[in-house]
């Protein structure tokens, strides 16, 4: 890319770095979308929080260049920069939203403080998640698509994918709504963290979610809610 | 199983809760040592802390058995549970870690405060290994040993790996000798949470540490701890 191409590109970051405390650099992939749907959630409850975009072109694997190892050596979105506490970087969006949730969502509305046991609980969900749905269905993904048609693989993962819906669909049947908090639970950066992936189930190729009624109802009220949906476009590239 | 034979088995168990407050049921594989390990040099820090083991038979599947799955619903080794704390039950190994380091490290020793930086660092390279390394060099693991021969298959899970040792190695070429901490770090439970997966690199078929020699020197450097060498065999069945 040329000096000014990449000028032209940095032009509207640069201009903004002023305005916004927070810059997310992100595509809408499941990942992508846990941040930039927190993030619009926290809007609506903080009307004082913004934050800039600088969509990755992924396409050309912006997030394997240089300057993009330097904000994260594994080359991954999406990244969250907060430039109002000395240009801090995070990487892995889990991290991400446990960040913003500490330092962001001041009244605790989308999470718990560290010292509550529904705090322990909600890193309990967010890791089944992290080592669980989001690899399992990732990989479901690229065997889909892999150039070689592999049918052992594609039914590992389609196996594995559809049991650890079924896990969500054990701690959903148990009287709740939402995955931690207590009685029924409450909305939280637990469930943000998971939704995105079951977004996409028609995409992995589980056609519906009745096998999992509970998984179901969890996932349409989410995907009601304005905040949740405003963060599904977020990063596209023009 | 037989009543008499299941009541044999729970009765180590069962008559040790009263004296050691904590349960950990676990099998010595990656994720399973990732916590006995840590248990272990909590205890070299902290005289006080005891702790038992129930180990899981996992070639006969105990961890899917009813009385497990409400311990975890996902089915998966290790869980702590905490007698002291109203019997609190943890599953997710990083989450136990967390747990463990904020309630019983009380000298953090072993990481940091939630309110720091460092802490989010600890998140970040903990989410890096629960959701790269750990479910990667599984499937490496899987495919190297599956039914079906499937070349392409263990070359992507082969290059995976390797390219998340090397993230690794970006990290641990910074100057470092522990992943997270001011100067040259601390050893602290972001270490803990990767290093008993790149213990079994040559199990997975990596014969050596030699290409990443910021990585080999870290590895090297954790496996001398006498905390981390007595974590790696709690759990094996006699």
């Amino acid at each position: 890319m040329s000096f000014l191409s990449r000028l032209t590109r940095l032009l509207p970051h640069l201009s903004t770095t002023m305005s916004k405390p927070l810059m997310l650099y992100t595509v809408p992939t499941p990942n992508g979308i846990k941040v930039s749907s927190f993030l619009e959630e926290l809007k609506i409850v903080y009307p004082s929080i913004h934050y800039d975009v600088y969509a990755i072109d992924m396409a050309n694997d912006e997030q394997k260049e240089p300057w993009f190892i330097k904000l994260n050596p594994n080359g991954r979105i999406p990244v969250l920069v907060d430039q109002s506490r000395d240009n801090f970087t995070i990487f892995e969006t889990a991290a991400i939203l446990l960040y913003l949730q500490q330092h962001y969502d001041t009244e605790n509305k989308f999470g718990w403080d560290p010292k509550t046991d529904e705090y322990s609980e909600t890193l309990q969900w967010i890791f089944f998640a992290h080592g669980g749905v989001g690899p399992m269905q990732g990989q479901l993904n690229h065997f889909r698509g892999a150039p070689e048609d592999i049918p052992y693989a594609k039914k590992r993962y389609l196996n594995e994918v559809k049991r650890l819906y079924g896990v969500l669909e054990i701690r959903l049947s148990q009287g709740r709504d939402w995955l931690v908090g207590p009685g029924r639970g409450m909305y939280s950066i637990a469930d943000i963290n998971v939704l995105p992936w079951v977004r996409i189930h028609a995409y992995s190729g589980i056609d519906s979610l009745d096998e999992w009624p509970n998984v179901k109802r969890w996932y349409e009220t989410a995907s009601a809610r304005p905040g949740f949906s405003a963060g599904t476009t977020v990063g596209k590239r023009s």
